[in-house]
């Protein structure tokens, strides 16, 4: 059972976390200061250091909390599973700064010297994991790489949501995941499965 | 015929262009400068601001140029044609640092405040017009959206750079953009054409 001190310490965390988020996205990494970041939590610069040493570890944290974002949310197995990450990803990408400063930083890294793949192979093997219980109950193509799937959808969702973000604010972000499944179920799903694996905003949870 | 006076503004422009590419290659947008390019080129910050009128003009027209790197070296038609084209753009972007430089500044441009999806529409318009020959030529299935096939794989190459690029420095792009065509070309080809379309490091013409 945690403590009280440890709850709060897990509070402290969150705060920080959700305001860097916000000042990322906004500002991206070069142009967001931490002083703005303990401002906008209400907080000193010791919590931010204490819990995450530095600008460089808040930014990491928040690229890897991107599956924690999605994964409680869904109870589906297998290949559909695999379909509904990407749907609810597409859709809290409006919404969520958490997740939406973890994708911004993990793509433009390369522009403030970071080189770090992590968040995408956490990603890839999460998806994996998912098109191996897909594989065992009969639901894949015969020889279909699971891992290579798994790294290609991730990569595919990384540039549609750059290329959404510019074209349209994200506005059609949903319609080209759901267009992504639509070019590639009749190439990996086996027949028995492809009429009953379903691709839309229909498949998100409820609020 | 062009003029001795039009063919040297021509060749000092591609050298700005060319210094301009190594530079953001190797610093990102914010942190190059323009007079480290200039010095790179050997020429003067006047020929940058006549030719481009300034930084931002510079990355935009690096970010245009993208496809004119890949189509004269091009001479297959309609489907094989759109394989050929991220073939190449696969293999060139390990060693054609204005079209690497194009592709970085179109993929991190929200890092430093620019806001420009045109090098991302180019790409699709050109893809939708093979397309378009191929369905035409009977090599698409029927009822396939060429336009939303194109935004899907110009959306996936950005992507899968980018995670090439942090996971393995570009070395597996190649191997990427091969599974993309494996994945893909089952559910957009037709059974007519299906083994006629040859994708993997034998299509790349010769250097």
């Amino acid at each position: 059972m945690p403590t009280a001190k440890a709850e709060q310490a897990a509070r402290t965390r969150q705060r920080v976390l959700l305001a860097a988020a916000e000042v990322f996205d906004e500002a991206g990494y070069e142009k967001a200061s931490v002083t703005q970041i303990v401002e906008r939590a209400g907080l000193t610069l010791g919590a931010l250091y204490f819990h995450f040493g530095s600008k460089q570890g808040l930014a990491e944290a928040l690229m890897n909390a991107q599956p924690t974002t999605i994964e409680p949310r869904l109870t589906s197995t297998g290949l559909q599973r695999l379909v509904d990450i990407t749907l609810v990803w597409a859709d809290r990408m409006k919404r969520d700064p958490v997740l939406r400063a973890g994708v911004r930083l993990a793509t433009e890294q390369g522009s403030h010297g970071m080189n770090d793949a992590t968040s995408f192979e956490e990603w890839r093997a999460l998806m994996c994991s998912h098109l191996d219980v897909a594989r065992c109950s009969g639901e894949l193509r015969d020889g279909l790489d699971t891992d290579r799937l798994a790294r290609f959808v991730v990569g595919a969702c990384t540039g549609m949501q750059v290329y959404s973000d510019l074209a349209t604010k994200r506005d059609d972000l949903m319609e080209r995941v759901c267009d992504m499944w639509d070019f590639l179920l009749p190439s990996i799903a086996s027949e028995a499965v492809l009429r009953d694996i379903h691709v839309g905003p229909t498949r998100l949870p409820a609020q």
